[in-house]
């Protein structure tokens, strides 16, 4: 963890585009940019106050690289705590690249990925919950990660978990005192305050732990398999889902060609919609390798929809009854919304029977965007946006999450210990423990591998 | 052309990044900014100077969207002359795109491509030659191009040619005074001065319509015709070109799947690589229609690379002989390099011996990086970079060179009126066309069309 240099990175998404900031921290930032900085008004940028902006050239000698503005930050006011100077360019690679070259030349070095970050951590600007956030704020896709992401960043999060760890290390203090007046027998630390307050530590930890259920599906996506055949309209299903949101769709690399993954922002919470093949029961190798791939999406869902060909229905609607079944039958406690397409193709008469042989039937034309909106509102039933909606604090981050489960258990030692009246010096133990493992979240408690697990997540110039 | 509003638009590349940068611009910038923008100190930005900086929360109501900085530029102090408000936010598109659908729906209006750059134009920050160079400045990818863009945009090539356009309005003044007169019969305008200035102006019209053949090439890159055959190692030997230079190489778009281009910097210029096929005569069809589209780059281009395997010459000599030959017959003019691949496979005796062969051939393997270097330098010696290296004005901008065209033809018809003793009236007209051919370069004669045209292809944002 070297802090004594100064970074430089480029801080804007690479490629072309009008302008590019490229960013520069360290005890060294505004020395290293006042000799290439010739400002318009001729002053010297050393003599400047921080938070001003000023229009000049960068200059290699006689070369003049680019005409930019550049922002002055004055250490600790700055993002990193640092002198800071952030240069904005004009957005051609050359001119970022021989910028940074420059900057290089005269001294810098080129950041790691999220440095910048990892600086602020280290000279108290944020911690290490705040910082993580950053990172989850800037791949944000949709308003519920955002909310959390934001949340987490300002330090929603982190007040909570300081105020636990302030109360219990308060009682850890008084309870420590007492070994120092052993001899004496006194309780400095009242035990049924004690209990009280464990007890409620346990309730908030609970909470939080169970929020991460909400919170890891609401970071990532809620996961939401299709099961249809190939001419049922899964495609013009996801983009009438897409079409009323202005909404980031994505495909995911990595996924395999037989099941993509497109993810749509719905109220504002993204789904991840993996598309499968049908399950048909089948004695053909290839085909149930097939079913055994969907068993497979179906079980890493959080819901399932069931999407069949209303006009295919009315021709082979025994087939798709059982295939109905053995999916309820394998997977009796998931989430399973029947969708018939193509119900535009449909007489009332037939959607009425169709609804009457099959329970809970959501009729649609996703072509025509009829019953999209059904649809939609099903979707969200299944995602308990109640926390989210009240402002309650909300994991997201399975680290924050282990952290949680390991003070949790650490806090029932201490109850169980004080239920068994064990002797301050061994409650200290157990308490130190929980103590340890709420700083982890923190950043209180850490060491060079687990930032550097943290930060190298982060892209270059954050 | 409308001035009247306040536009908003993303500078920096779209995508996710550290940060991004949310430009709005008009009169009610300002205004429109302060009652979303929450500072942490609790200032207002309406009572904030011009160039400073301010840390706060964009909120939506009660929701918060983004921590971020903005930068306050009061007009006519910044870019487009306007007030403008720079917000820089974290990188995500989500919040990207959050806070500028906030600033439409408080009054900003998204804005056009170049939209910014034609404020600054239209509030007389830049003429339109200038204008012009930024966005060249935004695409250059190499040294020279940069160059010449840089040069065009702190006005080099406006001040040379207003120094023409003012000369020449002088006398045409005087010669307009004339008219006034005409029943004196009084000569304001010296004739003999006037030749000369027609004579400078003429030098310097052909100098500037001259150094057009070097501009374009160096802003778009010199294209090089690689011939040859599959296997004679095309990709190897533009790696090894590629390999010394911190060099930009993209597949240029739209080019056919036998024809990939690839640009690659040397020596600080960009050279377009045009990958052909080889050229044996055949009497076959697809074969026949594979020359001819090789001929066609070849005519295209403007230096050929004649590459062959120089371990298949010891076999198919006279081949390759007889190809290279039809070639030189066929375009006897351009300039073509011989350069023997692979001739690491060779021993001293074998390369003297095909060097013997063929004159002026360049022996290399791309593979072992021999002879690359010399390659190189060939390749140099067909630009003609004097004139870039003198820091001469250069015209790179097709439509100033038509301007330029023009301009020469209406000041060759003033010298043919004053050789022929033109009367005052007469020759006034031939000036004042010439005078609006110069206007069309840096923007003083210009038209909603025009400006139309050159601003559509920036980029939004800038």
């Amino acid at each position: 963890m070297r802090l004594n240099d100064t970074i430089v990175a480029l801080a804007t998404p690479s490629g072309a585009g009008a302008i590019a900031v490229i960013r520069v921290s360290g005890p060294e930032a505004i020395k290293i940019v006042a000799p290439i900085f010739k400002a318009k008004s001729n002053k010297n940028i050393q003599d400047q106050p921080s938070h001003t902006l000023h229009l000049g050239n960068i200059v290699d000698g006689a070369r003049i690289l680019d005409e930019v503005l550049i922002s002055i930050f004055h250490g600790p006011k700055s993002y990193t705590g640092e002198h800071t100077i952030e240069i904005s360019c004009h957005g051609s690679s050359y001119i970022q690249q021989e910028i940074i070259l420059l900057l290089i030349k005269k001294g810098c070095r080129a950041a790691e990925a999220g440095e910048f970050t990892l600086r602020a951590f280290l000279n108290g600007k944020m911690d290490l919950s705040q910082a993580e956030a950053v990172a989850d704020l800037i791949s944000s896709e949709n308003q519920a990660s955002h909310q959390l992401a934001m949340q987490q960043m300002r330090g929603g999060f982190s007040d909570e978990i300081q105020k636990l760890r302030q109360e219990l290390l308060d009682f850890a203090s008084l309870i420590e005192l007492e070994l120092d007046f052993a001899e004496e027998d006194v309780e400095f630390a009242n035990r049924d305050e004690f209990m009280r307050l464990v007890a409620t530590i346990q309730q908030v930890l609970k909470k939080l732990i169970d929020s991460f259920a909400v919170g890891n599906v609401i970071k990532n996506g809620i996961p939401v398999a299709i099961i249809g055949e190939p001419n049922v309209g899964k495609s013009t299903l996801l983009n009438a889902l897409l079409n009323e949101e202005r909404a980031i769709v994505s495909e995911i690399p990595g996924t395999t060609r037989d099941s993509i993954e497109d993810e749509i922002s719905i109220g504002g919470v993204g789904f991840r919609f993996i598309d499968t093949a049908g399950i048909r029961e089948t004695q053909d190798v290839i085909e149930g390798l097939g079913i055994k791939r969907t068993f497979e999406k179906i079980a890493q869902a959080q819901v399932v929809i069931f999407l069949l060909d209303a006009e295919m229905f009315k021709v082979q609607g025994s087939k798709f009854k059982v295939e109905i079944e053995n999916i309820q039958n394998k997977f009796p406690q998931k989430p399973l919304l029947i969708v018939a397409n193509k119900t535009d193709q449909l007489s009332e008469v037939e959607i009425s029977d169709l609804k009457s042989q099959i329970l809970d039937l959501i009729a649609i034309s996703a072509k025509e965007n009829i019953g999209v909106e059904e649809l939609k509102n099903k979707l969200l039933e299944f995602v308990n946006l109640g926390e989210l909606r009240n402002n309650n604090t909300i994991v997201t981050n399975s680290r924050h999450y282990n952290s949680l489960l390991k003070a949790l258990e650490e806090i029932n030692h201490v109850q169980e210990g004080l239920n068994n009246n064990l002797s301050g010096d061994l409650l200290a133990i157990d308490i130190r423990q929980a103590l340890y493992h709420f700083g982890e979240i923190t950043g209180e408690v850490t060491n060079d591998e687990l930032l550097g697990n943290i930060f190298a997540n982060f892209c270059i110039g954050k």
